[in-house]
């Protein structure tokens, strides 16, 4: 188990998934928090839990920005003030709920758990592509396993001709026309590139090319501590400028609901069966796979397990050393 | 996790809880124990564990008030001794059950899982208000959570104006009509005592009272250490000497299963609607919130968690830190 | 908890059990283990665990005698070697899987987690008797308790008259008329025996016996560290050479597959009504027994929780002292 990095942003919800009238409660970083839209159009969270008896102010009643607590009434507005007491007389300094920054960004909502002084929402990472591109779904799901278990799996997009072979494999151009790079870019995002050129195209693919006709194909992925990603694929005719079908970007924002559970935010095509396939995916195939790689390892630290390393696990190693990078840092 | 206090008296079942020609087998304060009825009219309490291979004796067979082990036959008495030994031989000492101290009292059998020498029967708790009222069901269950935990909850009725507010509450004149005091008594109970004055009727009652006629109302509960509760309820009109209806009086005994579980003895009006009643108000209101507290403490400390406490919580605080004193006594 | 002895054979599986064309996974004594038939005949018993990223090598695809990973497409022979690397280049001497002898005998694969240099087949103990008598059925399933309290169980035949008294009972005879002794041979096998003499038949038997026939019957019981045992049943008119029934002899083979569960192999008349019978002796009357008895022992230790010995109880307690020296032996 490590710690958590608390100086960073994290993706708390899309804001659908906030009710109009209501709040959204949410698990994120091992405790619970409410989420409601203020009536100026802001953003409160507050802690999901009463300073009386700790019980979940989710089991109350909210109304007008307020929510009441269920067991003994105390009331409490989205500035983690206590507005209501039942008993009247004065409270004390501790009759308040917890807060934290959140910020609206990219259609999410954005938060940052450690110093709200250094919370500065020009380091949330870049996702503006999603609003950019053609119309998406907004996705969440919860994925019961580790968030480095998660990134591990995305930053190593070579799991593909395995485990998703017949979804997202490359018929093996990847081993056999690709070129494998690594770099870190000015915001500090760490980039695992394969780039396969000159490679057979896929079967749904041959018949907009000519006979014989090959492509060139990026698949790129992008991280952001502490694990928020972008997968962004492009596949052209071989030299030529113009790509072959329109490039995708999807962001895959991973926020740790607990040590061994993760909240996992994506975008797909609109409608039921775009989302079924990606669930597919993400559920049927990949949440098995790392379900039975964190059994395996039994709580045990990933570098006490001793892994065998290959290079196309370089961008993956990156980031595990970045936050423990951070995680040192935040420690002193 | 808190000692359990063990010089003290704690109910074990409601003598109509053992069958007539059997056992009942029941987890008291973490062990497993075994009730009968002897002979002679007295009671046996003994331990539900063979001392050969632990297996629990209430897997073997019963009969003439002898209870014989399933595994090896070894047999047993309701004084703990090894009357049959398949084997034949002398057996050592250790061949015989733990035994308590137990007493029949108010419809209940009361154990004392302390020293024997110090189990004075004059100690437990007065309920003999259980037999000279309107005749009454007992009743059983276990709930998922502490027996501090459930106190809290009966020792602050306050909480009746929101978790109970379709059944038992008092439509918010607790706090515009009440008064509050505790009191501790001569036999070292702590009382918490709502009085209402003059306050507006709950609905059912208004047709009883002249126009305009307004409702004294007390709301008493008493608490003996461990943890047996009695609730005591009354209404008259305003400052009349005659009730409006008969008063009423509960036990709400509760005895520590587990540290995570309590058996919760109590009564209700004979007849099956009444129970359903009584169980509505404790599993579909009263456990669920407890639960939640529970799970929200994450079995830290109490008082580690720095509550905010409330005038309310007087009687509740008073408790606990008797519980604390009676502990701090037993480990010295 | 009591480490495993680790120089020792044990029973993986019987093989029948692994399927022609394919591996069976097991786990045994805590850790996952692929076992497959070679080419040549032989055996294989490695690591159900990839070095890279420590998934279970079971969850990919299996084709003569290789496993590829399902994550990332690593493959491994049964030597433990990794054969095939998709992304090219050498690989450091990690990249391998764990093995352990393994040695078909008496139609079980034995193995030998220890030292391999010591792995002497000739150690592993004598089932001969499986194949030398009438054709069997070899079943096998898990018992959730730990092994050494299912050795205790067998080693304690006396229990049959109270737990298994409507199928193995003896009617009381085993009291009666019984002598017992304890015995280690030469292998270092400790002998459980019960013999009766002149004891009233069970009532099957009655008939194939003159008036006030009477039998003399054995009921002896083989251990071998671990806790390979092997029971052997005789019943002969009093006095004369010729059994009345063949005389029996079966394996209750156990080995760990956690600290809280076993693999008990075991042997029964050809047939699915043999196999219930069996299956009803093992699972509805033995092992809620055993489990009981763990969860009276919640993992405390068995000599700290200070049984009751009994003389019937010496074998039992010859091998738990046999594998204590053993621990102790493997510790320095």
């Amino acid at each position: 188990m490590s710690e958590y990095i608390r100086n960073a942003w994290y993706m708390a919800a899309w804001v659908g998934e906030v009710p109009a009238d209501g709040f959204l409660a949410r698990t994120l970083l091992d405790r619970k928090w409410l989420l409601w839209r203020e009536a100026d159009g802001g953003w409160a969270m507050v802690a999901d839990r009463c300073p009386h008896r700790f019980v979940p102010l989710s089991r109350g009643t909210f109304a007008g920005g307020r929510i009441a607590c269920g067991y003994h009434g105390l009331t409490f507005d989205g500035s983690g003030a206590c507005v209501h007491n039942p008993f009247g007389g004065a409270l004390p300094d501790s009759a308040r709920l917890a807060t934290m920054p959140v910020v609206e960004r990219h259609g999410g909502l954005w938060f940052w758990p450690g110093d709200p002084a250094r919370a500065d929402a020009d380091l949330i990472p870049d996702f503006t592509f999603i609003d950019a591109g053609a119309p998406v779904d907004r996705s969440h799901y919860v994925m019961g396993v580790n968030y480095e278990l998660i990134a591990d799996n995305l930053l190593d997009l070579s799991h593909a001709e395995f485990l998703h072979v017949e979804s997202f494999g490359t018929n093996g151009s990847l081993f056999s026309h690709g070129a494998h790079t690594v770099e870190q870019d000015e915001t500090g995002a760490i980039w695992n590139k394969w780039d396969m050129t000159a490679a057979p195209p896929p079967g749904w693919a041959a018949p907009l090319l000519g006979d014989g006709g090959t492509v060139d194909q990026a698949l790129h992925i992008r991280w952001h501590a502490p694990a928020s990603l972008a997968l962004f694929i492009a596949m052209h005719p071989t030299g030529e400028a113009q790509p072959l079908v329109p490039p995708m970007a999807n962001p895959h924002i991973l926020t740790p609901e607990t040590q061994g559970s993760t909240h996992y935010f994506f975008t797909h095509d609109p409608g039921p069966e775009a989302e079924a396939m990606a669930r597919r995916v993400f559920l049927d195939e990949d949440e098995p796979m790392i379900s039975a790689q964190a059994e395996a390892m039994a709580g045990e630290d990933f570098w006490d397990l001793k892994p065998l390393v290959l290079p196309s696990d370089k961008a993956a190693i990156l980031a595990r050393r970045k936050l423990m990078q951070l995680r040192r840092a935040e420690a002193e």
